[in-house]
């Protein structure tokens, strides 16, 4: 192979700085994750083909990468599907079909529902888990949009209660409050939006009211109507729903407006209940704001309760960093009925977006080098390989450097990797058992008594 | 879908309680690699087909999964493809070339020399990183063999010293130290093997005796001795190899045989002399017992210099945890020449299973649930809600049990998720301000001041 090598279109390698702060946000999360009482699931790369299709429309469909079927490629293609193939008869479905049993995960919602079902006998209900693994979309790559990234879900399958909501505003709060990150908590409920709708004269259209409506951000009010008319809401409707637009304020101060107007609706009604529950229960945050945001809608067709999005307070990134909502029926389309559940899910790639913008990753992040042992030729490095062993039983991360080279290489090897301290031992040091100590930072060096290398540097 | 969903065949799902045992394991395994300097590497799911076509062998080629092509199926399939498919005239793999140029990683090792030689010009020498990912083959499933399974390595490259060597021999002690596992460290050097060859007058069969030797544990030495007649080894090559099979008992009892026996061979001198060295600096070990196996071989063509392999020295399990060794021209694939490393990998299904075999695992894993609130109603639970946050706050993993149940339901809840407390605030505590402690290992209750509620499941 003469060109130099490559990775695929939308994918990435991640260097070990990046790594480290990805490791740095994603035990973050987990950390929290585990004192909410979440554990960990996995689930393989691979599903059935039929486990994915049909989940996530025709669009979705079409992003999931299939896997060629191994051994003879064409063993499972007809002879029928193989004459199509050549006169052009064939539909690609049909082809694809032929050639490939088994798919990439597209996201972590359905395969979750399908281990629920597949385990539901074994399972302890209610179900709280947590999973953070890659998903891949065939999506055409573009800016901040990959064909591999990853997901970072918690979700509590098996209970209605409105306690589950309550906590995973307070998990939101305590991971960003362990981030050092001002966010706002968005909240609205899918009954009230529905209540809407129905107010309005026209509740077979909710979903396109309120499609429309999750763009007032974007597109403004006008163009929001202008959809609205366009898919066959009446004036009247339009009209109807106009107070909307005009709500403003804390959640107590939009409470009685939206109770009076949407009083006719029994399930506006209850949502407005289970809202307030919410706010009150929820008590003092932390670094997070919660916020009532009634235009707030999120994969409508799937929510049936609490709607949740998080954005954050500080830097420029306009769009959500996490979502998240109530849902009645996940496991449903793989036959087990009445499940409710309640989920959310962590954008990493964009809070790692936002902590770069805002400066807020720690200097010293977690997995990194701190002392470096020059190599001064074999008697030194084979005294210098004790003291490692006394730092490293110490719990300091430290290595010798390997091969007798410049001492400006080796300079430079601690500095490219972002190593804190050099411990010099040269002849003259291993006489005396001293080791001189070398701050990368300020370039100041000191000798120290040998068994003072550990205080030196902590 | 009317039909029980699963999964394919030979990937798993990994339920909480596995999980829970998984990450220990990596996370014990990734606190040492960080202990010793190497830093995180992650590498995409998917590379391009040529990346890793012609890397394996033939059989392995065979078992790269490949990844259709997206959108249209055979957009990529020319018109001469499509009749030779009806036809019968195009080969499988001409098929599969036009329909596939992206594949699902194979191990991590040839991804990682891409890695380095796509970015050279930004890593700082010697690179010491570790990868924990999964790797795909569509081997045939059997016990213990799967399509999906994670790997573990650390490696050092663009180093020829054998500090590498020495350290990475202390990484095992430390990481089986730390699981509380003993161990047994292999070492061979792959010039020690090539110098048998050559003092047998048949160097040109290196390969040959070597794979034969190699087999000598599982077959014994007579059928070792008919495999290398049936390569072609003459009768006087084996005669000569013959001191081998005496060989027993340490390495400073093996060591002066060696060098007599394999006194006309440099290359064999220079590989006891490396093999010296590393036994010497090692020093004392904590778990591991480090011992020379002069039949060790691990994968020949690819090893130059020291070999490692690693065997549980408790429980049943008869093959090897780890291994790894040293190589020279890991990157020359992709066109980076001299670039010699030495790395190690972990077999964590393995070691997973010696674990649960020996009853290694810790009772208390970390990230379980360590503390269940009891829900009594609304206005015990609004309490409890507050005390969840003072216990959570106090790094404790804790939850609310969310709905009203039956208080069996519930203790079943924690006993199915191994929660150790059970916190009751009834009616009766809430008046009184105390809560009910229940020890869920030993069923006793005792009633302790709400404020002493952390020191009492401590």
């Amino acid at each position: 192979m003469a060109n130099k090598p490559s990775i695929p279109k939308g994918t990435r390698d991640f260097s070990p700085t990046e790594m480290l702060r990805r490791k740095y946000i994603f035990s973050t999360i987990e950390k929290v994750f585990q004192k909410y009482g979440f554990l960990p699931l996995e689930t393989p790369a691979m599903e059935n083909l039929e486990t994915l299709t049909g989940k996530y429309g025709e669009e979705g469909d079409r992003l999931i990468f299939k896997i060629l079927n191994s051994g003879d490629a064409w063993g499972g293609v007809s002879e029928e599907v193989k004459k199509g193939l050549a006169t052009g008869e064939v539909a690609p479905g049909k082809f694809a079909s032929a050639v490939s049993e088994k798919a990439l995960r597209y996201d972590l919602t359905v395969p979750f529902a399908r281990y629920v079902v597949q385990h539901q006998n074994e399972i302890a209900f209610p179900f709280k888990r947590y999973q953070i693994q890659p998903v891949w979309r065939a999506d055409r790559p573009q800016k901040g949009r990959y064909r591999e990234f990853y997901q970072c879900d918690a979700d509590v399958i098996g209970s209605t209660s409105l306690l589950n909501e309550v906590e995973l505003v307070q998990l939101f709060d305590d991971v960003f409050s362990a981030l050092g990150l001002h966010v706002v908590v968005k909240i609205n409920d899918r009954k009230v939006l529905s209540g809407i709708a129905e107010v309005s004269g026209q509740p077979e259209k909710v979903v396109d009211i309120v499609t429309a409506i999750d763009k007032l951000d974007k597109i403004g009010r006008e163009k929001v109507e202008e959809e609205m008319r366009a898919k066959g809401v009446s004036d009247e409707a339009i009209k109807g729903i106009a107070p909307l637009f005009d709500l403003k304020g804390s959640w107590s101060e939009q409470r009685p407006l939206l109770e009076k107007w949407l009083s006719s609706s029994p399930m506006a009604q209850q949502g407005l209940k289970d809202l307030s529950f919410t706010f009150e229960a929820v008590g003092a945050l932390k670094s997070a704001k919660l916020e009532y945001d009634p235009t707030l809608a999120r994969g409508l067709d799937y929510y049936t309760g609490a709607i949740f999005e998080v954005k954050a307070a500080e830097g420029t990134m306009p769009g959500s960093i996490c979502g998240g909502g109530r849902y009645d029926d996940l496991t449903g389309i793989f036959g087990l009925k009445n499940m409710s559940g309640v989920g959310i899910s962590f954008g990493a790639d964009r809070i790692y977006d936002v902590l770069l913008e805002t400066n807020k990753f720690p200097t010293e992040l977690g997995g990194s080098t701190k002392l470096l042992f020059a190599n001064f030729g074999e008697a030194e490095a084979m005294h210098c390989l004790k003291l490692l062993r006394t730092v490293r039983e110490a719990g300091i991360a430290a290595e010798l450097y390997p091969d007798q080279v410049k001492m400006a290489k080796q300079f430079k090897y601690a500095d490219d990797k972002g190593i804190a301290y050099v411990a010099i031992i040269g002849e003259n040091e291993l006489i005396q058992g001293i080791v001189t100590v070398k701050d990368m930072k300020t370039g100041e060096q000191k000798a120290v008594k040998q068994d003072e290398l550990i205080s030196a540097i902590a």
